[in-house]
This record gives C-alpha cells, structure tokens and sequence, in this order.
C-alpha cells in the first residue's frame, strides 16, 4: 500500500490508560530515554500493527508522575476489534501500565486539543507513622498543615488567573492564562488530598500550587499573599514544587 | 556492667510492625542475607543500644509476605522512652518497615508463645485488567473463581484439624493440629479476598489452603474432595502455594 492509503485506512481510537510513573521519565517520548509511558504505548503498538504509531496523550505528566485517567488517542492500521487490541497492548505493556479502555473514536478526535477538563489529586500522608504500602504515591509530611489557612489561599487561585508565577518554564511564549475551578483540600485518616479541576494546567502548575498552599498551611505565607503572587508573574516567588510522587491524573474530560 | 547485671537492667518493650515484604527474604534472620525484616529490626536496636539485641516475632512470615499487624518483643537496655525508641527506629528503619507501636511489657510477655489468634489476608486481583498501583500485593488471576464452591470447601476446613496436607515441611516432627475458626471469602469490586483467623498456623499453610481452595473455585476440586484431603495428611495432594505476594499477617491477638 501506499502511504497515503495506509493513512486512508487508518482507524483512530481513544484509550484510557493507568500507570504507576514512580519508574518513568514521564509521559512524553524523548530521544535516549527508554523509560516513558508515551514510548511503551508507541512501542507496543507499532510492534502490533507493523506501522509507526504515534500515541497522543491528553496531557504530558512529568517524571515520577501517575495516572489513574489518561485519555490518549492513535490512529491505527489494525484488523483487530477494540478488545483484542486491549488485550494485546495489556499483555505487552509493563506490569505498571494498564490500558483501561479502548474504542473508536472520529478521525478528528485529538485527546489534547478536544480535552475539555482534567482533574489531579495530590496525595500527602500526614499519618506520622510511615505509609509502607503507599510510600511511593504519597508526599510525607512531618506535622499537619492549618487547612483552613490553605483553603483561604486556595480561594484566591480559583477562577481565571494568569498563572505565570506557578509555570515552571520561564520561558513560555504561548498564554499562561488558565481557569482553575476547584481546588478541595480534604483530610481523610492520614492522608490530606488536594483535588485540582481546570480547563488545563501549565507545567508543574499543580505541584507549584501545592507546595504553595502547604507553606501556607506551614505559616510560612500568609492566605492574602496569594493575590500578590498572582499579580507579580515570578515563578521565583512562589513555594517549592512538591515532589512527583504525590501527584496523579485522575480523569480527562471531553465534553462536546 | 556485668553480663548479669545488663540482663536484669533490660526491659522488654512489644513492637507493632508493619512491612511491605516485596523485597525481603521473609522475617527470620538468616546467615548471608542481609535482607530480613527481623535482621533490619535487630540491626537498629543494636545500634540504639550499644548491645546484641533479639527481637522474637509472633510469627515468622515466609520471603515476599507482607504485613500490616506484626507483634514482636525485644529486651532493650536503653534510656529512652517508648516514643523515643518509635521516633529512633522509623528514623533508621528502611521505608517499607514501620514500627507502628512501641510500649513496655512485662518480663515473661513472648510475643509468640503468649499469641492467641492472628489473622491473615489473601487478596487476589479478579479485575480483568492489571492492577497497576496494587501489583506487589495482590495474586492476579485471570477469571473469577466460583466464590459458593470456594466457600463449601471452607467449611470444611474450619474447626480443629491435623492440617499436615497444608504443611510445606514434609518432616515436621511437632504437632500438625491447628484450630482455624473463621475463613471469609469475600469479593469487593475488584478484589477476592481470604481472610483467616486461628490460633496458630503452619509453614506456608495460609498459602497452600488459599491455592487448593482457588482450585476449587476454577472447578478443578470438588468442595467436599477437602475432607479426604485433611484425613490424607501428605501434602502433595493439595493444591499449589498460592504466591506471596498476596498474603499480609493482619492482626496478633495476645489476649490474656
């Protein structure tokens, strides 16, 4: 066939997929660096369909991030049904990657452009013991944060900010307006979660924002700081990034 | 001081411990294997102290076995007060072994021979799909098994037995006869668990019941094939170890 056939008889599918990143450099393929959730899925399916695959992700989750609710899409050349092709990437893929879902999708459906909302959730234990069995999924806290100061400044995030100050890259030509509208801090047991929902987020923003919040929690910032840190579009203001393995993609929506 | 006079200075303190057991060679010490959970234990409280200490587990859990409700004892000539010791011993205790508890106990308390009960878990994994964030602790089996049989040859089981069929070690010469009262099998979503009581159990015991009674669900026993089973005392004849990873030591009673 040729290449312009063989792209005629492709079939673009939507998969859900889960992952534990503690192993990865992260979502996104990059050249000399075997370990990323993008080049298992790219490998597995090429392999599978004898064809290069490009798997696009709704979102490109950083090293040591997980995901619960990855949305990605491919366009496959493949006689094989939904369910054999979920039953082939899961018994090809690492054990610490799971295809959740498989279906077919129209031709125009891109998991990044159509993504409508993503949900996070950030996991800190506050148990004050050790989390043996979910250490690598939680951020360890040595003393309980003031909630109600972080859900103060939480306050101040929601809605729609330029969030320059929480962008890691300084460099970022493309807007970095965004539209945060929740962020809920929960305490249940030894685990305090902050659950962020937004149109989309910038890189490192949910980890920015965190760490933030828990200086606030801290005392180290007070609530009304928030609104200044805003304003200023400094990164270097902000608080420390919290750490990776705290963080997971819960869900990507594509509303329509 | 006089060897004497350490011993008669020393008290006994009882741990509860909890571990993740993927990467150990079960609790007991062992010549040539650094990687044991009561050889990390002695190690710090050696440490703490300045002398040779043994800590006595209630039951010795076999390599990759986990758990959540370990109880173990140790005589420990030391200054230090519980939380001290508990704050000392998470300080240098790898982060898959927690000390949860630390109290002082009597002299005589042996935290094996004074057990009353304990309770395991055996959780496997009937999803369907893979179990990306549970992998280490769960069996995963690709169909459901039929929970009633599985049930109906439990019963069988219950009460006091000679459970030699259920002994790994062909030449045990102490008593094979074990009181189990309680076996629950339950499914919940996406996981069956197995969860026994008894007074005490033997080498792998948890492990060969759990895989004999999964054979029974896959149709490959029959329910009431358990009573010859017991009467025939000869291992061989039940089924397969159900692997480690799917078993955690719940809880110790030592009631009193």
């Amino acid at each position: 066939m040729e290449k312009r056939e063989i792209e005629h008889k492709k079939v673009n599918y939507k998969l859900h997929i889960a992952y534990d990143g503690t192993r990865y450099h992260g979502w996104e393929r990059q050249p000399g660096r075997p370990m990323t959730i993008q080049g298992k899925l790219e490998d597995v399916l090429s392999r599978m369909t004898g064809t290069e695959v490009e798997v696009i992700g709704a979102g490109r989750t950083d090293a040591g991030v997980h995901a619960r609710g990855m949305v990605a899409n491919a366009h496959l050349l493949t006689d094989m049904s939904p369910k054999e092709i979920l039953d082939y990437m899961n018994r090809y893929l690492p054990e610490d990657i799971c295809v959740q879902k498989v279906k077919k999708a129209s031709d125009r459906f891109h998991s990044r452009y159509n993504a409508t909302g993503k949900t996070y959730r950030y996991t800190c234990y506050v148990g004050g013991l050790k989390p043996v069995f979910d250490r690598k999924y939680v951020y360890i806290l040595d003393e309980l944060p003031d909630i109600e100061k972080m859900r103060e400044a939480a306050e101040y995030l929601m809605g729609t900010h330029d969030f320059m100050s929480f962008c890691h890259n300084p460099r970022m030509k493309k807007s970095t307006v965004r539209k945060v509208d929740k962020i809920q801090i929960q305490r249940k047991q030894d685990y305090l979660t902050f659950t962020y929902h937004g149109t989309g987020f910038l890189q490192y923003m949910v980890r920015i924002i965190t760490g933030t919040l828990l200086e606030v929690g801290m005392g180290k910032r007070t609530p009304d700081s928030m609104k200044g840190l805003l304003e200023a579009r400094n990164r270097s203001l902000a608080g420390a990034t919290a750490p990776p393995q705290g963080l997971c993609l819960m869900e990507v929506e594509h509303g329509g």
